[in-house]
């Protein structure tokens, strides 16, 4: 049981019913589950079916099958636990009916098109509607205790960086980083990782997302660490490339930009400003400096999701507001010889962004 | 680079596109994405988009954001990578307009109702079909490459546990050990887990997928450990129930039912049997013991999947075949008391069944 405060949680998605003329709400995003009820789905679970949330105007209901109802007794004990036993199409049409159900809110996004579909056809009389675009805003802006949630995992993962600066020798795999870095998270009170480490070394650097692999750190080039950890469900997300020993001018300079880039983000960074702005401040910087911007765009919102909104991307428009919290990490890839990307996360407030990871920024040399 | 031999399962898929008059294939699926190509989908990424493969009668291409296209050129050497800049609505209709497909095959169970319907509407002139159960069941039967795999996963758990239940002593939490078992198999040679470890304590094993917690391993009760590990992507699941001390004679009448049942299981297991009759079987033994059977199904396949087909379930009609692979795992659940459940892995061969997990099923004492 976490101290976080529910209850205007809860407020804020009833308030979708009466702006949306709904008579119910169906929640299956995972990180949505756990913030209105605290339910933790698994991640890895086959299907979103299991601890899907059912909200009406004056019922809270869990959705559980046989393997889940104890569990959700207990995580969200205020919520009524319903058993089922089948899957959405056939479990949820009488509780519809039960609760007058004629307009649904779901989330299409993670419904898959059978589920949709096969409900669809099950519940003929009710409408269905899609939300996940009105349900994503209610997560933009954190509260202070999730603020506090991410900077716990932030601060864990720069004690982690402390260490593992200290720790890797030359000679060792990228697979023997990434255990190690697990592993500390795991013994100094992390849930888990945010998600699967990418420790990449030397020219398997340029993979923006390579899996850690048998290569070993090799003098002469980077390491590149991109991971995050999860502290009561929020999670962090940070990259620094390590030079380990002496590493060519070249790469160098790339460091050099990529740092002035994320240095002039942050300096863009202001409550009102547009994410798209944001993004080109720090690619411009890139390009100026003789190199080929990053292919990604430069941050993503984070929280109970690894990547949430707010997208700062030159594809998406995303004006920045006070409580927003996102990673700013431009890069340089240079395939087949290295990759460079320095990843921080901010909190926007009032006065401006405040960095949530602060570990050393500039070119850390190891072994 | 695996050894798997991938041209059998190819010409299997393409297959379906004459069975069922498709022009291409499109694979949403992250086990089917690595069965056919090789390629790694990230299990932790929130969409499936990324990497999809499109596949008609002579193209194999792996549609990839700039994150993925060196990643699986890499591990799909033979596969003609495409660059993807936006969704499957964007990106997708060129494509199929391209290779002059009328009739597309997808996974509905897999992609979401927002990206089928975007899509529907993008690429208006084309039909789309649900291929989901027509493309499982070629992963059904397990080629003698798989079944390898499988038992050298299932080999490690054996270890896994081996090494548990000399390592634990009563005070530790579920959460040290979920740790000591994950620790253990990814420096023994795994690519991680095959899920999320589930570690009960006492009264905490009633919870058929409980989550580790803080919870002490205490003598008088029982430890519940349900996991399993990946290696080469193939997935093992064992679970063994350990007596900690003494502990109570209900205890252990219960788990001597649900070792009987299982063995049941075990000797109704034959070619052409199906699995609800199986699952009759150990559900009878448990219930002439005068207790209430498990609320799960006995059993569910596996492979590339932690749970794939075929499933052995009241619900659900499966006639077994040779070649697959399977677990057996009977239970009681005794709500506030306790929780007693024996899983084990294995391949249905012409001979009959044989065990790949082989640790040993009477109950050990540990502390």
């Amino acid at each position: 049981m976490t101290g976080f405060d529910r209850a205007p949680r809860l407020a804020a998605l009833r308030g979708l019913l009466d702006t949306h003329g709904l008579d119910a709400m169906l929640v299956s995003r995972a990180a949505n589950k756990r913030y209105f009820s605290g339910f933790r789905a698994m991640d890895d679970e086959e299907s979103s079916w299991p601890g899907t949330l059912f909200v009406t105007r004056d019922a809270t209901c869990i959705l559980a099958d046989s393997r889940y109802t104890e569990q959700a007794a207990i995580e969200a004990p205020d919520w009524e636990v319903i058993l089922t036993t089948g899957g959405m199409a056939q479990d949820l049409p009488p509780i519809l009916s039960d609760h007058d159900v004629v307009a649904l809110g779901m989330e299409a996004q993670i419904v898959t098109h059978a589920e949709w579909s096969g409900l669809a056809e099950a519940a003929s009389g009710v409408e269905l509607h899609a939300m996940d675009e009105e349900i994503a805003p209610l997560r933009l802006r954190k509260a202070p205790d999730e603020v506090d949630a991410i900077g716990r995992a932030c601060a864990l993962t720069d004690a982690c960086l402390a260490h593992l600066v200290e720790w890797i020798r030359p000679g060792m795999t990228e697979l023997e980083v990434a255990w190690e870095l697990e592993a500390y998270f795991r013994t100094h009170g992390a849930e888990g990782q945010a998600f699967g480490s990418i420790v990449l070394a030397g020219a398997r650097a340029s993979m923006p997302h390579g899996v850690p692999s048998e290569a070993r750190v090799e003098s002469g080039n980077v390491l590149l660490i991109d991971f995050g950890c999860a502290v009561d469900g929020y999670r962090s997300d940070m990259t620094r490339t390590l030079f380990v020993g002496e590493v060519p001018g070249r790469i160098g300079l790339a460091h050099d930009a990529v740092r002035e880039a994320q240095q002039a983000a942050f300096d863009a960074l202001e409550i009102g400003v547009n994410g798209q702005e944001v993004d080109a401040v720090a690619r411009n910087v890139i390009a100026d400096a003789g190199f080929e911007p990053y292919g990604h765009g430069l941050g993503h919102g984070i929280g109970l999701e690894t990547h949430e909104a707010p997208s700062l991307r030159q594809s998406r428009p995303y004006t920045l507001e006070a409580g927003m919290v996102f990673s700013v990490e431009p890069g340089i890839y240079l395939p087949g010889e290295t990759g460079i990307r320095i990843e921080d996360i901010v909190v926007l407030e009032e006065s401006g962004p405040r960095l949530l990871t602060n570990s050393p920024r500039e070119a850390q040399v190891i072994g």
